[in-house]
């Protein structure tokens, strides 16, 4: 009876892969990951090369390519079947040797392998290997501290609605806003309600060789980039320790 | 001319030190580090046995050794010309060789190092190399995830004041908890106001070998680790993905 090893990539360049993880992908005797039909993945781009050749892949591919509404229930429906069947798959593969899942970012930070995660609980033995998390090489992209002193820092996601990403935006020194994409007219003009426009970047393939860094005021409102983080720098809550002008 | 190199080390797991991290410490001709007098230090511990042997080790001890209030001018002056001070040293050492700045989880990310990186800005030419924050170490340690689906995430000071942490707790999904010591009465007043007590985790030293996990309700009032974080995980906004019970 093999074991499945959830392997967090960190945020997209290959060097920040943990030690764990690298040597977890290298002794790899079979690999799973997701994607969205018809793409190479970007969890699959980010090992090329670190993987042994040849060994048996496994390509999970979303039911849905279009964003939907979060609460619709067609797109949770298909999400659920989409999960129970891989979730069985995986656990007949793992019975019959190890079984490495490729995981962007941090895989227990909004990853998509915690649903396959609590429907393998008590079949297979999973081990789950954390990751440097995407905003983590975003912010480390950007030169500048996200949280100093006691700022507070929200992490929000871009699907919730315009009004409570305004309230919360307003209260919180720093911000982080994932699952960006078509959501970013509304981020934009929340930040903007908030007063924190002036102060947000946006990140797009944040460590990888074409990353994109811009302030969000300057990207034209048609550009809504795909795999991108919005963020707003706290400033440290002590005054001695403000970050210079 | 040298550079300045600022490891991020991840939540304490040498093994969950990055590749790129893993490999500027292997090669590293001299070390920084920041600790409390006295001490070994964290962070100089968890690279034990990956520096080179013999190479000059700069230790960088904290002027005060308990903690005063936030808010407090002495605390405030007495780090300042502690930095003031590191940051001229660095700056020389770095002058006639490379240097390796060793830092726990993400430098960006509520790290002490950011405090000399603003004093060297234009003075040597720094990298900073993120790492896994101690909070997705202490999350993985727990077997779940933190953030589901839209999950609102609000990181905290525990040094803030608990009429603060209440509200902030209060809306939040998912809540981490940082700087708790001998904060952690008033977090888990806070907590217990908020209705948020009882699904709180008090994770001591998270990755490590002597890695703690307890519910906080069950920790002694009088028991106030200070390498500890303090997390509430989120369930997920989506019903159809709610962790199971």
């Amino acid at each position: 009876m093999g074991r499945i090893i959830c392997a967090g990539l960190g945020p997209g360049d290959p060097d920040l892969i943990s030690v764990r993880a690298d040597r977890a992908l290298r002794g790899a005797r079979q690999v799973a990951f997701f994607r969205k039909p018809g793409r190479q993945g970007q969890a699959r781009r980010i090992v090329e090369g670190i993987l042994p050749a040849g060994i048996p892949e496994h390509a999970m591919e979303y039911p849905i390519t279009t964003e939907v509404p979060f609460d619709s229930p067609a797109y949770n429906d298909a999400l659920a079947r989409f999960y129970d069947d891989w979730a069985d798959r995986l656990a007949a593969l793992a019975a019959a040797d190890d079984l490495v899942v490729l995981c962007e970012g941090d895989p227990f930070f909004y990853g998509s392998f915690m649903h396959l995660y609590v429907r393998l609980q008590g079949r297979v033995e999973t081990e789950v290997i954390p990751g440097i998390t995407g905003m983590s090489g975003c912010w480390t992209a950007t030169g500048s501290p996200i949280t100093w002193g006691d700022d507070v820092l929200t992490v929000l996601a871009g699907t919730l609605p315009q009004a409570e990403l305004e309230r919360r935006m307003a209260m919180s020194d720093a911000i982080v806003v994932m699952k960006t994409g078509r959501n970013l007219p509304r981020i934009r003009a929340a930040l903007q309600a908030a007063g924190r426009l002036d102060d947000a970047w946006l990140i797009e393939r944040g460590t990888m060789p074409d990353q994109r860094l811009a302030r969000l005021r300057d990207v034209d409102a048609a550009d809504c980039p795909y795999f991108a983080i919005v963020m707003v720098h706290g400033h440290g809550r002590r005054p001695e320790i403000r970050c210079p002008e």
